[in-house]
């Protein structure tokens, strides 16, 4: 009955040309995109400055203190692949370093999201495998204890389906469904081109206030301008 | 009665010569110079490294979730000025980013204090429009409620009036009020006067416990030398 | 009775051979040569990207808000020496600054690893010196009560004996106790020297379920494969 | 394409009989009854001693600062209902009140589980309307923006869908997926059978060592005894 | 220039009939009528279930690990006066117990708001002299350093100054500046007059949706029943 | 090398008379009598109210989710013993329960102090088995990794070496080794015997200003009084 013990050797990946037209926007857009979800919480940062990754989701299950999982993902990972690593408990054990990193590029994996701890962070960015996690720790972890692969999981607030694109930037890390990848790419594409505009008022001088329209409803809610 | 809904238009702010001054030193110097008061809490980091702001506060009083009142702010901002925003109650989502930056900055800000999100970093550093935040977040906000603009605010744990000057590097933020700006900025210069000398002489291997004259007061609180 | 206001002058330090042969390898290869103990907790971070410290321990116990003893830590200190500083309580005022810093220096210490607050950050990193610490924080403190030098402190979680050698990098913080330098040292170099060819096998593409035969146990842990 | 703004009417509850039956355990029965998934973070507690709820999950997913579903909701509520509260993003306003409590008793709900903050704790617990939150909290909120009812939400990090059976006691809150309830319930039963033997045995001084035959497992794993 | 070491004497209390009226209120209630503003952050809890306060503060501004300046208040206190406490950085050492306890009730105090820690806290209980604290902590402080008596503080997010109004009970804690404490005691007795009509419908099964007529704004906003 | 796998079965336990008489003192007292160390951080706390232990250490070295050694530390409980467990890792799952509880009060144990997480805390208040944990938490562990019995640990930041006296009450939890126990006994007597005739000054309204003569030292470190 238990969802431990179980790799699932069969996904439906998000369609690749979505994946890719989704690499061209921030977390930012894309979050607004597809109507203020997805998000991951906020503590879960880039473990060198300038990673950033977008790929399709192999999700694992760790049980705290044990990365044996990890090792069983490896072999599910596809090209153009993230690894996205959940835990049953909080821990901030270091259950990835760089010989983890080295068979999942060898994989063709392109990152890892982990709600819990990394190490060898200067290896990870020589060998431009970005990472974003919720701690950076020297701790070891044993291989004892079954997880699963590609089951939903629960990373940093944030469900993510096995196949689902995750992009992950400076700004944090967004979750797009598998199904809606080409929809949401769409929309953050309409969504950039109508920034470009805005910016140049917003430089030139024009207040948001007039841009957007506000001071009227401002006025209604019984905004009070005072000397 | 409430102190929301309300916009103070014109503030007193610190003498523009004091500004400058200040901007000399560092937030420790300054916060020594005051009799160690001012500081708001550690939890607020620079977004990029090397931000580092000097001006005068532009306070504004966000509700959770909203960025509204940022707008409303953006038209009281003159040169010089920094925005300095408070919430109603803890909440970490992206109330800032580029959009918000490049308004700002074209009325002259010389950066943002935010005890909450901000989100567009990389932009921002691009930009070089510094921002001190508690959070990265790429969530975004609404514009349904009213705050305030240019009231008193605690930001971080400390108080900070329209006017008062607010200085960010490295080591934190504080808050000099605007009747004080020129004599703290006096002090701090006398303050960093002293300092050569003194790192001189440290570095000359002098101990901290002769040149302060420590070693009578220690063994009067019964400081005890074994082997 | 108390260990409060002790000064211990004669410490035993770790050989200086198996310090120097430490000081080639990573906390987590070191942590792992350990058996796995020994690290501090993950919230001590280097104050500037890219410190590390090797050195043998002096220990100082400081009260919250006080920095009394790291004056008088710093006549302790030995070339190659590292200040460890633990506080009787969470604390994370800024204990430490750019002029304790030239002293330690002058002194031949090769860094700080503080439990609370430090100060002065960019100075810090313009002097290359070293700091892992809780928190960046410009509050000044004072110099009124007595607390230890060179007793066992605990210090972010972790016991540190005065002499023990301390290693840190971006991974975190290990101690290895003065007796067991040596003995660290060569099995971290056995460690490492076997880390060479599972790299090339792992980016070669070998697997990590066949390089370390985990295919047999994780069956018999009843791991499912389903499509 | 947003999952904000919708309310689900029809939603499949899990059978009452099951419901009914798992009541009987405690949380950390029904935990390892179903394989050691399902827990919401120890953070969420309840708000006064002696609180246990279980029952049927009507979802509700929040916005920051605002409660305006939790009155959608309320029409949602089915007698044996559980209401289970999400935010979009992390905020400990009191979203929930005596007023919420009411109008949720009078539908038929037997309590609240949120992922926020609550208020008027003194009334629930005259009312006995028994709450597990994250925080208690007396922050009011606003009426202004969309969330969703009954769509599957992230509380607490746990997966909850509409129709789940949520217990909750004194050691946490656990999730059963509606379609297992009555596997779950039974697995419970089992487990607890066994436990009063397990209990008879250890009261009398048999050693677990002994009793779950660790003895050879710990001695072949390397454990030593020393004197 | 520094505002420690500071006694302010003569200080302006709220009038006594408006303070013993907000006693009648609850916190929520109190925060809601003065427009959702005033309210120290949740972390501040009382010390003992029942614990209940309502008075007119003397603040006292703690210096990290040291009491002095809780006795240098007790000579400040008049019969109905709380004692608000903040400290210069955070810090959760036990700054109060028994016998300032012994001491403030023996001036009249009604009771402790504290920013930091407390200890002997059944004697409290005993007593009957509520607190509401940060933390509970037995660690000791010293007498070294100089705070003030009676300036305006940041206790827990809130501004305080001596004479203000302060309600704390299991929701949490509220300031009311002094000037406006029969207002806001008239606004809260109003507020409540409306509440027993609501909620007598809400318990005889009247939706919010329909008592606060929600359901056209909501259609407004764009909600969706789906089945 | 390493201080895992390792059950020490001979420990020198405290004097048992001054066991039982410290057992008479509280917490904040005893830590006083040892020069103000000794205590385990605040977030450790009695999982029941009114919960109380004095008694001699049995130390645990547990592994993140696992808690196998507890069972190995049963054997090595004799009557008038605490179990003080710490983990190599931070971790919150439910490494004791009313099982182990039951088989730990069979072998004389007076209760348990745990830096990681307890469940079945009904039962464990039910059975009067006092425990003061950092978590409460329903998550089970498992049995598969070695720690450690009855070497020094750190446990919520106190040094525990197996012997020592451990008090717990609701102010927090000192650790007294145990060659110190008569000793600090003795003096926690002499302390409280002094504090009757204080409290009894105190309440008659002197202050602590006269009583501990401090009008004088204020006014030398420069505390000004203003009207």
């Amino acid at each position: 009955m238990s969802t431990l013990g179980i790799v699932k050797r069969t996904i439906v990946r998000a369609d690749a040309a979505a994946v890719e037209k989704l690499g061209r926007f921030g977390v930012a857009t894309i979050h607004e995109a597809m109507g203020r979800v997805g998000l991951m919480k906020p503590y879960m940062r880039p473990v060198y400055r300038g990673a950033r990754i977008c790929g399709t989701a192999v999700t694992v299950l760790l049980q705290p203190g044990d990365n044996w999982m990890m090792h069983v993902a490896a072999e599910q990972i596809q090209a153009g692949d993230v690894v996205v690593a959940a835990c049953t408990s909080e821990n901030e054990d270091g259950f990835f370093g760089d010989l983890l990193a080295t068979s999942f590029q060898a994989r063709g994996a392109r990152g890892l999201i982990i709600d819990g701890g990394v190490r060898d962070v200067d290896e990870l960015e020589r060998m431009g495998f970005p990472v974003f996690s919720k701690a950076i720790h020297a701790k070891g972890t044993i291989k004892a204890t079954l997880g699963s692969v590609n089951i939903p999981v629960v990373c940093a607030g944030a469900i993510v389906n096995p196949g689902d694109v995750v992009v992950a930037d400076v700004d944090g890390v967004v979750v797009v469904p598998a199904a809606l990848a080409q929809t949401v790419a769409d929309a953050a594409e309409k969504r950039e081109s109508f920034e470009g505009e805005k910016r140049a008022k917003l430089a030139a001088g024009v207040l948001g206030l007039d841009m957007y329209k506000m001071r009227e409803p401002l006025a209604a809610a019984g905004l009070k301008y005072i000397d």
